[in-house]
């Protein structure tokens, strides 16, 4: 006999811009908002019986209200309401999973007019759930860094099919993701935020790099040291290879100046750091 | 103090194409793998020391170096030598994990032409862990149905923000992102993936469906039926919404022929069904 | 003083899916339809007048009417018809351009059951002009094709800047977006569709090829050959190359069977191919 | 007998980073190149022959070389110089068609660290053919820009499909693609390009707007009049519509402050506008 494990259902991808009209600039707040919700559902999924369902469209309905209601918010604050709201007023449901991306704007001349800023992208991601409690993980996606040198890679393992030689000098560069959990549902999200991305932004700038690894361990530990309320941070970063380009058959030096930008495959580095006092916290990255 | 969390680095996206010549037809394996390794990596994380690192370069000779000793092989059993390769030869290195993509190509009008198939994506992930032991998902990305009929969505919560109306006849699509897990490694990898797929066909096509959890409950238990070597089915199903569109201020009748294709946002349900003797298996799904 | 040069405005991409009920098996029309219009356009340009501007939103609206209106037709003919209601009952509009994309289905294991087919895309664009008639190109976008031999390249020239080696056997592949246009509008669509995509499949796998132009050429020559109704044949060759790894360093042969998929850069060959009696149809290519 | 029209070949997207080490800071040139050629090229296309075929590995270690011997040049030098090379060089090769796209890098907090700006790309393409002379058009795409007010839509056509309603007060959104194209060689592009981009953005910023198209031809006038070396613009504005949420049914005001930022469909706008005297250069845009 089959049985149902694990689920959970809601809205992807729901586009809200939010103005907030000011008089001198207005304020926007342009997110994708996903919501999904878990909970007593298996009578819909052995049976088809939607009792306690409560359409993807009205979570895509709330969004829109709530934006409203809430007005020029942070995403945390914004995710934390939401996620409240469905599992305070939907009996079946006891978990709630709000996630928001938010795309930044630039101010234009005309304190009405913007230029999006197609770079990164801010995130959070708020579990709430019934009995074992709220968290909080933010963090940005589709930040690349780059840095032209203080990058060596030597002394790693050789075995048959190795043919990579050694460098001293190369490019670093990556495309980072990076998650911080905070310890608590009260924060001032914003400064953690800019506190947290300035953290990153030092640390890659600062290190001088044996291994993206090591870079990756002091983006950490430095986000850890600048925010107090982050307990954890997990960091994915691809190593986007700049590789220089052999210009010797054309009788050409290059001192490290003309580099081949690859695509695919890429290095994929991915770890943790955590503070001394971290709890484990399944919930949050489900 | 900071301390250094769980960990993972490697290879992704190493594009190979496999051809073995045939004397009728050749037979191709179009694949994206991705390797990554977990095990004694605090040093180079703490201080750059790259004394256990195989570099990600050498995991994508592997890659190719392998596709040439394995031959025209499953993607499983690729990814599973590929997997004992590493923690076999790399001391420091206790787990590594393979996920193949596989691209699919219908034959052209000569043996050695072909078509490719643009659609779904066949994919396995290998957890090979020192310890732990092995574990191996498969299963199908981007593969998109729809049913233009036996659809219905009614009797869900009505709650102040509900504007939906209920129907008794709506199109039902999606785009299939599921994976099943083997009960073992030995395996005909290649009969359970199209035994399983055509159980998800079956299911999809026969649940007269009153939600699309009812349908992917239906496949999981379907795959399930189908193949013994398979205890757990985890099924990711976007409802892709195609609105039924009002042209009656036209005078025209839409007798549910005119649907307009939604792209976001959208419903995502999300699921397990698993057997009833599966085990945990925490180490598959990392 | 400046002064305003061609023009045109429309709605893009119209995400239309339009069933015909069957006592078998229903069939799917899902297409992604783009109109644009010009004419008597210089007030709005000038000053905002939108006096002669028929939204774009009721644009879309028209596509939904008229695929209600028309049923399971051909794009062609819904696009030709689409263009004639626009120019015909706008007074200040004298042009019309339609761009339809067509989705393929596969049938399901059910007669209201289907399977997307990811893969090419068939298109057609209408230019219906008052004056100067009307053009129909029609043809075929990400068909990806793939020979595993016949393929040399050599003879080639050779600068300074020249490293790479000639070749009597490689992989030779290409994604196709070709476009054929039409000596009038009254052709059997369906079927010219299919001869020439059987021709131009053909071309691909029995023309022993020395370069991707000479392959074009071949595509091209036999198109023509094939339907009567086609005066004019361009295509668009990206070479994506499929580079033979070298498995030496590794003490292993790599008799061709383990190829590298490159991404970028690739070649591109581009090209036309025209009946000798073809004329000159620039607005066909607006 | 079928016939070979007009045809180039080349390649595509090559990717470079151009790195000039300074003191205080770096420079990048971060670019993606793309290169074709036309000329005598029948015999490939009817036999084979690739006597007068330079390789598009060729162009591509052109494009590298050139990097290193150039040094930090705007694009637009870099491609006149690199089609120079090629029609000067290569006998059969009458035309060259060189495209490079730009992308940004902001500064990061050390001299050889930076942040890459993942908004608009800087772009330009240069023909230069043997006896038709040489054209440089340059541009910028995915530069998004968003005016919260000032835009209105009304007064327009209605038709029997017309359902939208006219509005006094819109968001009005747009992503630019814009082209101009300049007089002669001998220009200051950097100069150039920031004087015509800032045109723009004021004009985006200034004009109360009753149409996008009135934004497009003001946008096209305000760079003819930033920058005398240009005689004509092309521009591509989708409409990128954010819709009034409708919040009436849950007792909600929307005062113009929720907004549904929708992907499809789209208007869109596409115009030139030309300085009086300018000619036609159907080259320049081939």
């Amino acid at each position: 006999m089959p049985r149902l494990g694990s689920n959970r259902y809601g809205k992807a991808e729901v586009r809200v811009l939010r103005v907030s009209r000011g008089s001198e600039r207005d304020a926007l707040r342009d997110w994708n908002v996903s919501s999904s919700l878990s909970g007593d559902l298996a009578a819909v999924h052995l049976s088809g019986d939607n009792g306690h369902v409560l359409p993807t469209d009205t979570q895509k309905n709330t969004v829109y209200a709530f934006a409203q209601r809430l007005g020029d918010v942070e995403p945390e604050a914004f995710a934390l309401a939401l996620g409240e709201h469905f599992v305070g007023s939907q009996p079946p449901i006891t978990r709630a999973r709000i996630a928001v991306e938010q795309y930044g704007w630039r101010p234009g001349p005309a304190g009405h007019s913007f230029v999006r800023d197609g770079g990164e992208v801010r995130t959070t991601t708020v579990v709430h759930d019934e009995t074992l409690g709220t968290t909080v993980v933010s963090g940005i996606d589709d930040l690349v860094l780059l840095n032209t040198t203080n990058s060596e890679f030597w002394g790693f393992v050789k075995d048959e099919l190795t043919t990579l030689p050694e460098t001293r000098d190369r490019i670093l560069a990556t495309q980072v993701s990076v998650r911080w959990r905070f310890r608590s549902t009260a924060v001032d999200w914003a400064a953690a935020h800019d506190a947290a991305r300035e953290a990153l932004l030092a640390a890659f700038a600062d290190t001088y790099s044996y291994s993206l690894q090591q870079t990756l361990y002091a983006m950490g530990t430095r986000i850890l040291g600048a925010v107090g309320d982050i307990c954890e941070v997990r960091l994915t970063l691809p190593n986007k290879h700049h590789f220089l380009v052999d210009l010797a058959p054309f009788d050409l030096v290059n001192d490290n100046e003309v580099y081949l930008a690859a695509d695919r495959p890429y290095g994929l580095i991915e770890g943790t750091v955590l503070a001394d006092d971290a709890d484990e916290a399944p919930l949050a990255w489900s």
